[in-house]
């Protein structure tokens, strides 16, 4: 997608081969750098430090790790070490266990020789599938996001959404952002309001970022503005990604996307979860006992980071000294409040049957 | 209330029987600073600018602010156009206008100039009305939540708040807050969940000041949090204030109050909140229809004020450049999710039936 004018993925490997560059969002949205990954322990710290962050960004950094770890060291133990620090620095996300799985298995299966060869191979054909299934996800919500566009008669469609399920957390497209983008690219009137996604203000800095990026229309709002402004109409439909899906279509997203689908269910706005199937864990059905919840250090809650009147980053401290905070990550939104997930095979109920009918091949 | 070992109220009469002082909320919980109020104007923009805030203490400076005003000139244009400066300060609060009313019908009773020495008995007599209020609001609460303690057997109930309806909010003793502080000066062992409250951070700098200064065991958290904690049971209670209330128990209150009102109820967590009979509006019914939301400046969304590594109290702007935002203060929660409102004379359902029968001389 584009970033003053240019043309980006969030991820790509160097000429030399070997190398692996991304664009480090914990810069955005006041400055735009990249950082480079040449070893497996940068592509650990670039996922555990959020440099890169949205689960399919982390699945492809950690393919890309375990690449880097084999073009050092092919052996069987080396690769099984790899896997595991690169496991650890984020437990919520699914698809980094599917990419490494799928990485492992296919280098197992090979000489050690052949290895690093076959790894970067596998995490680039891993990146383009992402690419092409974050499209696909993008062609069928646009489908919704028209339909409500007629509903609205010209109206633009107010569509809000939380967090940060754009193309930064994707190699491109986005999953929640992709039916936005390709409504928008293809005329339709719309209008985003963006929650700013507290304690790591992910919405107001990297989805706003990215809309304004793209010309999209939008507005930053308070975490708990959402409720006010579905009971007063001015939602029409919410979209939001996920970082882990059970098989009966319960969604584990950032932490208060769960308010929002309440808020949602109580006012009648229909609310869509858009995800590729990668996310989805067909081993666990009850998401809020099953999927362990990230914790993470409290000062993303007491302290907030931003620009100063004189254009440095810095941070502030935003409760008294001595007070204690607790941060936890992602929560998870039952299924019943799910009007529909928005996937790269077309939209199915957040339920067991309709995300079997929808992937026969993978519900098992 | 405490701070620093000392007691303060949060407005107080100079020994001059003219001049007003008020603790300076903006600058809290990073400095402990006093601002004196010397004319209306002052008063009026004590209010309008937030030095002072919540729903009674408003309704008690702008009572003070009357005051100013009719011993600057105690005729009847003065203190009509007095009473119009003050109430445009903040178009939700009904205590604010319920105050003005209260002072203004006095003083168009009395000569001129006997107007100046009525209006400051009068404040007065609101102040100390207030605290009688504020502390029977306490001891109505703390049974809810000794009862609590008892079902969990010695472990400590967990109560989230939201906001600050603390004794900064009021002149002394708060309303949500003021169960808390009577139940834990009787040794009820309590720990309470401090939603920030983005925008403002009124949670994390008010209500978590507060909370260490009297020493109650404390932990802030992201608005976003509450639904998740609440999932996993780790609240027992929510108790929020309200700056307005319908006479069917509608109550508006710091925008995200209805997003957790209905995690409350989605998983069976009482959800009570306190206040003066003072915020009942009894002229209205619905109040998502019909009470006014102020909006205030985007700037409080897109910039945040906290303290520096060195000690400075800055603002840093999390948004990029050219986003908009927008920023509602508060929302409406329907009675039908509020379990029970804590008022001076007693609990009682949110309903027309409970408040009228607890009010029967007001319900009218």
């Amino acid at each position: 997608m584009r970033i003053n004018g240019q043309d980006f993925q969030t991820i790509w490997l160097d000429a030399d081969g070997r190398r692996v560059h991304v664009i480090d969002q914990t810069r955005l949205p006041h400055r735009f750098e990249t950082s480079t990954l040449a070893t497996m322990d940068d592509a650990a710290k670039a996922i555990r430090d959020m440099i890169v962050r949205g689960a399919p960004l982390i699945g492809v950094t950690g393919a890309y790790g375990l690449a880097l770890a084999a073009a050092a060291d092919p052996a069987d133990a080396a690769i099984a070490a790899a896997c595991e620090t690169l496991l650890a620095t984020r437990p919520t996300a699914v698809n980094l266990r599917w990419a490494l799985d799928r990485v492992q298995a296919l280098l197992l299966s090979a000489a050690p020789a052949e290895r690093a060869a076959l790894a970067y191979a596998e995490a680039g054909r891993i990146a383009d599938e992402d690419v092409a299934c974050c499209a696909a996800i993008g062609d069928h919500g646009a489908a919704l996001i028209r339909a409500a566009a007629e509903r609205r008669r010209g109206e633009p469609v107010n569509i809000l959404t939380h967090c940060n399920a754009g193309w930064l957390a994707t190699v491109d497209w986005g999953t929640a952002l992709a039916p936005i983008y390709k409504a928008a690219r293809a005329g339709a009137p719309l209008h985003v309001w963006v929650d700013e996604t507290r304690p790591r203000n992910q919405g107001a800095s990297l989805t706003a970022f990215e809309l304004l990026s793209e010309g999209v229309p939008h507005t930053v709002i308070a975490d708990n503005a959402g409720g006010h402004l579905m009971q007063h109409g001015l939602v029409d439909l919410v979209i939001v990604g996920t970082d882990r899906t059970t098989r009966s279509g319960d969604v584990c997203n950032k932490i208060g996307t769960y308010l929002k689908a309440l808020a949602a269910h109580d006012n009648g706005v229909p609310f869509y979860v858009a995800l590729p199937s990668s996310t989805i864990d067909w081993r666990i059905a009850d998401g809020v006992a099953e999927i362990p919840i990230e914790e993470r250090g409290p000062r993303e809650v007491t302290h907030i980071s931003g620009r100063t009147a004189e254009g440095a980053v810095a941070e502030v401290q935003v409760t008294p000294e001595g007070s204690p905070a607790r941060n936890w990550a992602f929560d998870v939104t039952p299924g019943r409040y799910v009007t529909g997930l928005i996937t790269e095979r077309g939209v199915c109920a957040a339920t067991e049957s309709g995300l079997s009918e929808l992937f026969p091949d993978l519900a098992g």
